[in-house]
């Protein structure tokens, strides 16, 4: 039977962990802080020591941390996984990272004999503990093949995006449109009121339509309850627009409804709602 | 029993009245050309002599018709609803027609004595045959109450949005949040392709995510196709969105992103996409 | 010599009825409330009964106004222009007017044998005491040759434009760059300053390139001062801008910068700018 | 007297280092292509082996070269200034670079021992002719006044901006200023034209308005002659356009206004105009 490894056990890293413990795999566990593996450990993880012990140890490591510099540190530090990782071992970045972190990632694991595919996931918290993620992977077609089950267990769909970077252009074109629909959405639930409509009729209306889709109904609520608790920070909204938006130029593709759209959440940044919840931009536009 | 009248037998009519006979009601038809009633007379409908014909003979009248000009012609006219209507009968105007259009009616059948309801509908040809129009209901509301057992024949939603000009406001709301999603989706259909992604992979990444929705499903087909057969006749989304940026102009709602998407469409109207389906936007973002 | 009428004697018509005076022009005034030709008397001016007597006995009147009704009710009310004004006499009206009102005075002025000029103009107070304003004027063309030498004291340009409705929308296109211009120029002043740049360098720099021009050098200073102080009222601007868009739109014509600044300054209004100068929009981009 | 080098002789440096020649300076020059030195020579100017030859034997050493890797290759390469510059002698580099490349030089600079100056000019060939350039000068401030000098000689003003970074950032603002009342102007220029009315007399009434200016008379001439000779490069403006808008992501600024006239750049890339001059937008606007 395969091993597997898991480093990372923050809010996601624990939830995809614990999923794919609950399928009966083989799971050793590493976190920073290790009081974070007592829970795992709990239910029949293994200690991992470090990132390079992981590697060395498990058929495929999987990885999810906050950020581009500690899925450096992870990858590529002291003890990191390309210390331990050996010829045709699989490592699997499931973190949000950019397209140097992660191509810097890819060359060092390939150079130490292992095969790397990049997995951002696109959900935030009761997704991951639902296993119902959508997993955007891409780099080694074998590793994928090989890491297929275990993401069967973590999401609901994982496609093969292709080579290093289409996980990540994926999820910002997703959040790009995203972003869009959202100050759309806004702007209809603003006019709406302002004409003396009822919120919650048009809420019923496009509930009832060909635009009918579960993030008017969960951010419709938040606006009319003006609750804005941050499930998907609006800043990472913001920084990924601008990011779609730097591809689109590098890629001569104007985008002018994104554009309008991005500049709406810079303002909501300017008016002190960077942490709150995307759905804040609300605010900027009533 | 209550008695129905149905004017204007076009592509939506016939399918709306249609679907009153076979639920078994009272139904009497009338079309400026005779031969389109045909089919409903054999069903069992009643032929009608004219607008005002009709309107003294049922209690509740309904019409759809094509614009402002026809629904004015059929209700003002020589041979009108308003000639015929008599104390306390009911007319509920279905058509899209504008503000003006909508209260000259009111004011007509009002001072004839009669009740008037104008009630836009969302949805083309298939929900109109289906009765899973969304019905959009505006002005006296005792005559909804009585035009309720229609409604939920023709349609699977029919809330009453308040005094006349409220169902107009509200499809105009619905279809500029429309429109700005179309631009949003067109330009992430686009953005991802130039990446070298696979367009069907971000449909069905974005069918599985929260802004899942028919008509991403419905225009991405349409779009990977490059099929444009109109279902809904750009220059019309193009109308509703100028005007639902005429009504944010009047009520101080800036709406930036519907802005940037109405320009979208514009040059579409531009390049010769004015009689093609919404989905042809595309070609000025791709 | 030609004798010339003028009617509307505000704070813009009294400054161009008295060049008329001073370059020696036979002058008939009237205003609604009569005290106001006191001053043109004492220079030399007549004093005209009704805007009918005025135009039944001046080779051509002028008038000034502040909006469609007034000139409505000057040109077509009981005592109006059109009740006085034979064949062969001219009617210039140089108050900015929409163009179904331009329009209807045209057909009324025609048909009682006269010939009418619409001639709205470009510049506020100062120019028009410098007699510096810039006249736009189109319609009746041999009106306007016989016009010129009152254009020539009145203005320091007075070019013919076309038919009927060429004024306005000369009016209107400049105005919807002067918009853009403007908001383009805050979006530079506030990210200058933001930057750490001094704002005055900014206008330094600005006045001695390539886009130097009067506008930025006034509004520049009135932003260092947050001086807003009204020269050119923002609601005006903003309904300039609605109706260039519009404009746009009939003609097939994106507008997307002007359709970004319009949004911005529906924001001023919004923001409570409505009635302050046009400059006041860079409250909404700082 | 002091003694000054000038490294970089293409169009705009010989025009530069001419205008020193001219006034008498004590000039050294150098170039990659010795050749292009020839011309100095005879009109005065010293040989100069490499730069490091050069920052050696003069007070303060110029450079004006094409982008920021032969910026960097002629600072910090093998015979860069640096190995040649001594305590207290200075280095301007004129040439337009990004901040990264501006604070590696500043940082060497200093380190052996010299003064660095970053002055990145608005202006193309002939104002560098005729000494009318716009020097953006920032950094050190002691090297700014001893510069000011030759400032004089090849610009008509050279304000000092603060520390390195402002000079391009001043450079950014200007330029998105530029770019946006750049498509505003298209617009209303192909509005105009729409509308029937004659472009020639738009040009004619704004250059007698408060918007009158010289980029107005210049690009007005050439959309009508439909000529895009290139004076700036159309993808010059837009990386501009590109980077002042990132510099507003940076610091929270919004520029609705901006992004808006960024998109029609972007598009006029698409439609393969990125090396026509910035006034071939209008291909994308009328």
């Amino acid at each position: 039977m395969a091993s597997y490894g898991f480093l990372g056990l923050g809010i996601m890293g624990k939830a995809m962990a614990l999923n794919l413990l609950k399928a009966g795999f083989d799971v050793t566990v590493w976190n920073r802080s290790p009081e974070a593996c007592a829970e795992l450990i709990e239910q029949g993880a293994k200690q991992g020591k470090s990132p390079k012990d992981v590697a060395a140890q498990c058929d495929i490591t999987f990885a999810m941390v906050s950020d581009p510099e500690a899925a450096k540190a992870i990858a590529l530090g002291e003890n990191g996984v390309t210390k331990g990782i050996g010829e045709g071992r699989g490592y699997v970045d499931m973190s949000t990272v950019d397209d140097d972190t992660s191509k810097a990632i890819e060359a060092a694991i390939q150079t130490a004999g292992g095969r790397f595919l990049e997995a951002p996931v696109s959900g935030t918290k009761q997704p991951a503990i639902d296993g119902t993620l959508i997993i955007l992977a891409a780099g080694d077609e074998s590793l994928y093949q090989d890491a297929l089950p275990c993401f069967e267990v973590m999401g609901k769909m994982a496609p093969y995006l292709g080579p290093i970077g289409q996980g990540a252009n994926m999820k910002l074109v997703v959040n790009m449109v995203m972003g869009s629909m959202l100050t759309a959405f806004s702007e209809g639930m603003s006019l709406a009121q302002k004409s003396g409509l009822d919120a919650n009729q048009l809420l019923e209306v496009l509930a009832n339509g060909a635009m009918a889709n579960p993030m008017f109904k969960v951010k419709g609520q938040m606006l009319l309850d003006d609750n804005y608790a941050t499930s998907f920070p609006l800043k990472h909204m913001q920084k990924d627009m601008r990011l779609a938006i730097a591809l689109g130029d590098k890629l001569d593709q104007p985008l002018p409804t994104a554009a309008a759209a991005n500049e709406l959440f810079k303002q909501a940044r300017k008016e002190g709602c960077a942490d709150q919840d995307i759905a804040a931009v609300y605010k900027v536009v009533k």
